[in-house]
């Protein structure tokens, strides 16, 4: 009998899997997963539960990857919901609830997907199933410490696949293979604090930072590159906190958020910043100190076997060629990309950590089958 | 006897006329005055208390007007005092004390001036003081509240002297025929709140307020008038708010001071800042709101009669010809000069506000012989 993966959504979303709270969703996919013949082992790092599942042997020649997450946004305003939250209600052709699209559906789908594969044609290989239950927190004790356990234990993936929801609109339109880089940067301009009325007394701190943010806003980064979106600069934040019309502060502070290309690195921005920086110092006389903090260096798993395997896998379901794509967010990719090819390629994520997120439930089984057939064609 | 200016600097020093508080000053100079034969009047109003003296009659041909406060700011930090603020304590050549250079010693050095002038030489016309215990405050119900009272009740000054210390290191070197206008502008910013991973999903305002302040404080006003220093512009915040670095906010604000010289008005500014903000609109597709407050216009007595006798006054007691300056804040001249010419002349400001406030005595004296030639030149 075909494990059924809207079914499988509906009991995960009846968990009430908060982060960091497991919920019962990691032990109700331990149960269900061990009785399919998985070698599971719960790996849980400072209070974070994570799941590691293979079928198959250790170290097998071929193992193929799926990674996903469990745990889900707070619910917010639960007012505001027409349905409850953590209800799995089923109504209007879609299964209603927090986690529903991100990404309970999409674990779901690649562990019913796993568990009729392996019963119905026993690939030579192994399949792993790495769960974490920190994606939406600090994920410091998620995904990295399902890594860091199997490079302490012999466990290898060769391929990985995220089934993070990856379309905008439609079914099948996009995967990803990579993502910008993304670092934030603060700026604080020091002058001498002095009467409006005699500004040549006083050292404003204000033109400089109007003159820095108006040259970092105004830099084109990059106009894109083969795989990535041109790089992006958003101003997030410029204070001072000055109620006083007649007093120049000594003071401002700003914040800048960058979303890189593979046409630059951390360090390659943060030397861009710190030239700008000095440049407009000089030129208005005043300090400026640069504080940078990268996030994530950008990264891509370049077009090659694994992502041609999934769009394929994705066009034969839906009848639409996914576009390749590295934008958006950050995901756990970023910490697989250090072990083995890593795509990523789940459903439609327009609801995610929404009120009244809910998914389509023709989706869930099309992401199935999706999964189903990159499995037999990865070990055909 | 001559009136000595000193006494009555240091008995009006003991009174304690933190504005809006008339501490025994006023009712000690109506006594003096009125002994002296000066027709004398308080005008009250909104509890602030004010003080109208004439010597000779209402309505006569010409009448020399001088102006000044006995109201002081506050002492502050009592501690940090070497001596009691309102001791009067004399020492080192100085009379020390809050309000004993701005501007107790003007008022007595006008007060003593007049009383001697009219006991000794009587003048065909009248001698006019307006003294206000509301100039260091709101500045609402003081000489607004004299001028006020003055034109319902017939009384006019032909020429005023406004008593405030004016010369910034040396007695004599500096009076005033005018101050700069004074105006605050705000402005407000209003984008699309987004992600800082989509900016182009969202309409960020900071770059444009980036823009906006950089033009403003770039631009070059002018570079002066026969009379006046360069006008300036002084942002003095830029202010968003802002906490979360994944966030491009949908709003910001910032605010300026501008302080100009007769080569603009209030209007010509305020449409100068509005095309500003239109033309940085419209190139970042925001909406900026402009708010304009005019604190002062600009004014001046040209340079003739009045500041010629003033002048002269003051070179003939201390051998500086005065410099005719329109710089520094704002003074109830602002006030007067709606009436008749004005001009100010006292002594050395350095102290004004600040702990420790003192006068040179030998400056008190001093102020009084120019203050009793310009009555003697005047009435000549």
């Amino acid at each position: 009998m075909e494990t059924d993966p809207v079914a499988l959504t509906a009991d995960l979303v009846r968990c009430p899997s908060v982060t960091p709270e497991e919920g019962g969703a990691l032990v109700l996919l331990e149960n269900l997963l061990s009785g399919a013949g998985f070698d599971c082992t719960r790996v849980d790092r400072n209070g974070t539960s994570n799941l590691f599942a293979r079928w198959g042997r250790r170290g097998a020649n071929r193992s193929f990857g799926f990674n996903g997450h469990t745990d889900v946004v707070p619910v917010g305003d639960e007012s505001a919901w027409t349905v409850p939250p953590f209800g799995a209600v089923e109504k209007d052709g879609y299964l209603w609830g927090r986690g529903s699209t991100d990404m309970k559906s999409g674990v779901a789908a690649f562990a019913a997907a796993a568990i009729d594969f392996v019963r119905d044609t026993p690939p030579d290989g192994a399949i792993i199933l790495t769960i974490t239950g920190d994606e939406e927190g600090p994920a410091k004790d998620g995904t990295v410490a399902l890594l860091d356990w199997m490079a302490e234990n012999g466990e290898a993936m060769t391929d990985c696949l995220v089934g993070e929801p990856t379309s905008p609109n439609h079914m099948g339109e996009m995967m990803k293979i990579g993502r910008r880089g993304s670092m934030n940067a603060t700026f604080e301009v020091t002058g001498i604090q002095g009467h409006s009325a005699y500004p040549h007394r006083a050292r404003n701190p204000l033109p400089a930072m109007a003159r820095l943010m108006d040259r970092l806003a105004s830099h084109e980064l990059d106009t894109g590159t083969e795989h990535f979106d041109a790089s992006t600069l958003a101003i997030v934040t410029i204070d001072t906190g000055n109620p006083a019309t007649n007093v120049i502060p000594a003071a401002c502070r700003a914040g800048v958020n960058i979303r890189f290309s593979d046409a630059h690195t951390g360090d390659s921005l943060s030397d861009w910043l710190r030239e700008e920086a000095e440049i407009v110092a000089k030129l208005f006389n005043v300090d400026i100190a640069v504080k940078v903090s990268i996030s994530g260096e950008s990264f891509l798993t370049p077009p090659g076997p694994l992502s041609d395997l999934v769009a394929k896998s994705v066009q034969a379901e839906t009848g639409v060629a996914p576009e390749l794509s590295t934008s958006g967010g950050t995901s756990d990719a970023r910490f697989v990309k250090d072990h083995c090819p890593v795509v990523e390629f789940g459903l439609v994520g327009k609801t995610m950590h929404a009120v009244d997120e809910r998914v389509e439930i023709d989706q869930i089984r099309q992401l199935k089958a999706i999964y189903g057939r990159i499995l037999r064609d990865y070990f055909a």
